[in-house]
């Protein structure tokens, strides 16, 4: 079954990255991935909709560009990129500072205020993803490789999962969780209990589940149980009034709008994303047993996201980084084909275009995608925590950085909601003795919101500093371990290599 | 150093159980174990007296009974209990259905109100105490034991550290973050990094941190820094006023009134302190190395504290279960000297009759106690995650079992926290389709709300369900390993057994 010559690890998958399963069986795969990542895909653009007070009609349009930029980053990524199985998608860490923008911008004449909002977040993001790109290809991110033992790691994956726990489609006061354990159960069930009964689980368990209850749901809806004011309504009726193609395009909202206090808000956001996909990097690594990726994988990576994100800007959506949640489906489903990924691609860009498609799949009601990202978030908390296997569990230094990094990594970003939005907590720093006018520069003020605010990336910072600092053994840290099985540079070779053939003999020894 | 007979496995203490350090020593040890729970056992019975409305002499005596209680108990638990070193003190889980109680309770004639709700909340803590001892007698608890895998503990354990990520001493808005820091970096410093150092450092970093931080917060408040209404400021003035000694005695607030509604409803939270009890007992014997606890250790630790929680009703407490605190504390020094928390004890008798020191420990201010129980919390999450050391981390089910009660241990206590308080709960319930009359009973859905609160007993439960019924050997889930190491029925003996002279033999074996 498998064959990913590149195994050699202990794996969680049966399909490798360079395994292709049957086509039409890779067409399904590829549609459970994308539905994965819907709930998310589909948030982001939502509440920045809901901000800016954007029309219905062009909400539609809006939600489209961004299926349309994770389709095109997606593929981008999994050919030219890292070339890991991984579905690039808009972050909630660049979300605050979007919404930051937004509260701030009033219209320009001629345009209404939704419109000078959207182009002036289209700069900011051009302007932070241009410094993404440097960050990437200069190779900064992958010298801090050299610091990172699985006891970084484990935390900083564990809390991608673990801080999304008050996600609003799991965790609303007034959501149905008839319908949202009904998933659960569905999906759990196939995953995890019938999957050595047939294959068909153990391969779609995310879809089936879906699908299954989005029926119930549908069913219910028509003969009227729920009514169109219930969270479990599945209004049909949308789709039959949908718009039949979006006219999606660059700068379709006109030029983007510049302004460096903007750009560098938005830059502690792409901070933040960086350091997520720096822990999906080794999320899907460790999940397919390819040991830890290797520094020119890693900055080929980053220097990706921020060409995707500049792209992002010039359609006008809220960026395009690594998706944890696609993750957990490769862990749930054992399938990490990079094909399939790409097939997931391409169906993102077909919903993009047809508003059928997107009006179809914005008819899964909030309870369904919250059973969805239970199953997803648990998954990677899974992943992080599998990753302590290297790691000496007896050393009091070790465990220490553990709790410590879990446990402020969901208590700072708790203390950071309580003081309430980056304007308040500005002011907050404005008051501090002696520091005060350093602390309260917009850059400075606004990096610490943004950061503090995202658990993995407080959680892998805490994590790195005393791992790096309490005094311990490379042994007992379980960088020895990981040494010994990260994959060698040449691993991973850069597209332009393989077009030019350059290190052809190195390929040939890859691809053996 | 070490001389515990039992020790087996590798441990993180230096002073096992049995272990006394010199006199002087272990006075301050027990300081310092004292010092550990003091923030939770001030908070507890300072927010119940506000709930009631209790006038500030009758808290000062109330916020006595306390530390008198917990003393009782902790002395009882050490010696004729299940003799692990775990401080007793009124838990977070039984305050729920306490404040639930004061809100429904009007004054009797005759009294203030104040009054008659503190009568029933005795009556209703004594009613669910008595359970607790018939659950812990007839051996209930410890029969659960076979279905328990370090798979359900590790999640468990964890989350009675990381579920307090929300405690207002670290995340409240105002907080003086500059002193929590402090406080923080001293701990840290002192056990993580000066530890080896010198033993001072080692053995006290609490007691250290502690009293530099409060005599950094004391100065700033004398010369004026601190107002009296900042969050850091250190009132020495109420330590001059406070009452020389306080009259604590059983039934000093008159007649305890009984009533089964109240009883059920706080049996719910006497379920969820005896699931933590539980995990607190696997704590300790992973910290000190001896091997999971026998099913007779667990049933003799869960009877005496249902016997301590009516001791509690008694004099007018909230109630009396195994501290997670102190487990932190015990991982941090390294001491896991019986004979050190009975000292800890006697501070706490001699604290709560001292109106003096009562005084001054109550000056201790709010974002000190919260460095402290970051650098606690964090440690119980330690010593969770530590059990992993057992569990086959390669293997998929296991992984996505832990993820799953970590995540929904946080996510589930987060959507009933958005729903409201137990009424609100309830009458959601009553609407449920069907179900609706049999899930809002007052039994069914109170318990459903506490449980559902507390997020050891939301995880704890979910592991224990899926470990124990997704296929997996017991070699993967780590049972085999813990069957070889785990304690033997005979290392523990009820106390009784000593009085009486019977099984001298098997004594003598362990005490070798």
């Amino acid at each position: 079954m498998s064959s990913d010559p590149e195994r050699s690890e202990s794996s969680f998958v049966e399909y490798g990255i360079e395994d292709r399963p049957g086509t039409a069986t890779s067409v399904v795969l590829g549609l459970q991935h994308y539905l994965t990542m819907v709930g998310a895909n589909v948030a982001v653009p939502l509440i920045l909709a809901a901000a800016m007070g954007m029309p219905t009609d062009v909400t539609a349009r809006f939600v489209g560009t961004f299926f349309v930029v994770s389709g095109v980053a997606t593929l981008a990524q999994t050919t030219i990129g890292n070339r890991y199985p991984i579905v690039q998608g808009a972050p909630f860490s660049m979300l605050a500072p979007a919404l930051a923008i937004v509260a701030t911008v009033t219209a320009m004449p001629g345009e209404p205020a939704w419109q000078t909002q959207l182009r002036t977040l289209q700069g900011a993001i051009i302007g932070a993803a241009i410094a993404e790109v440097a960050i990437g290809y200069f190779g900064i991110v992958g010298k801090l490789r050299q610091f990172l033992s699985p006891v970084v790691i484990a935390p900083t994956i564990t809390l991608i999962g673990l801080a999304l726990f008050d996600v609003g489609q799991v965790t609303a006061a007034d959501t149905n969780w008839w319908l949202l354990g009904l998933t659960l159960l569905l999906i759990v069930g196939f995953s995890q209990y019938l999957d050595s009964r047939h294959r068909v689980f153990q391969l779609f368990p995310v879809l089936l589940g879906i699908v299954a209850a989005w029926l119930v749901a549908a069913g219910l809806s028509v003969v009227g149980v729920y009514e169109a004011s219930a969270t479990g309504y599945v209004d049909l009726g949308a789709v039959a009034g949908a718009q039949p193609l979006m006219p999606i395009y660059p700068l379709q909202w006109g030029m983007p709008r510049f302004g460096l206090a903007f750009a560098i808000g938005m830059f502690a956001g792409v901070l933040a994303s960086i350091l997520e996909s720096f822990g999906d990097y080794h999320a899907i690594a460790r999940l397919v047993g390819n040991g830890m990726p290797s520094e020119r994988r890693i900055n080929h990576g980053i220097g990706m996201e921020g060409l995707m994100n500049v792209f992002s800007g010039l359609m006008g959506t809220g960026g395009a980084t690594s998706y944890s949640e696609n993750i957990g489906a490769i862990g749930l489903t054992g399938v990490a084909s990079r094909y399939v990924v790409q097939i997931g691609a391409v169906v993102m860009l077909v919903v993009g275009y047809v508003g059928y498609f997107g009006q179809l799949v914005a008819t899964i009601p909030d309870p369904i995608v919250g059973g969805l990202f239970v199953a997803m978030f648990a998954q990677i908390v899974a992943v992080g925590l599998s990753n302590l296997k290297y790691v000496d569990l007896d050393s009091s230094r070790n465990v220490f950085v553990l709790g410590f990094a879990l446990f402020v990594g969901l208590a700072i970003p708790e203390y950071i909601g309580s003081v309430g939005d980056v304007a308040t907590f500005r002011q907050g720093l404005a008051g501090v003795p002696v520091a005060g006018s350093v602390l309260s520069q917009r850059l400075i003020a606004d990096t610490v919101y943004v950061i503090g605010s995202t658990g993995m990336a407080v959680g892998g910072l805490a994590a790195l500093v005393l791992d790096n600092t309490i005094p311990g053994t490379r042994e007992e840290r379980g960088l020895a371990e990981w040494d010994r099985i990260a994959e060698p540079e040449s691993a991973f070779q850069p597209f332009w290599k393989g077009l030019f053939g350059e290190n052809a003999e190195e390929e040939s020894v890859r691809n053996d």
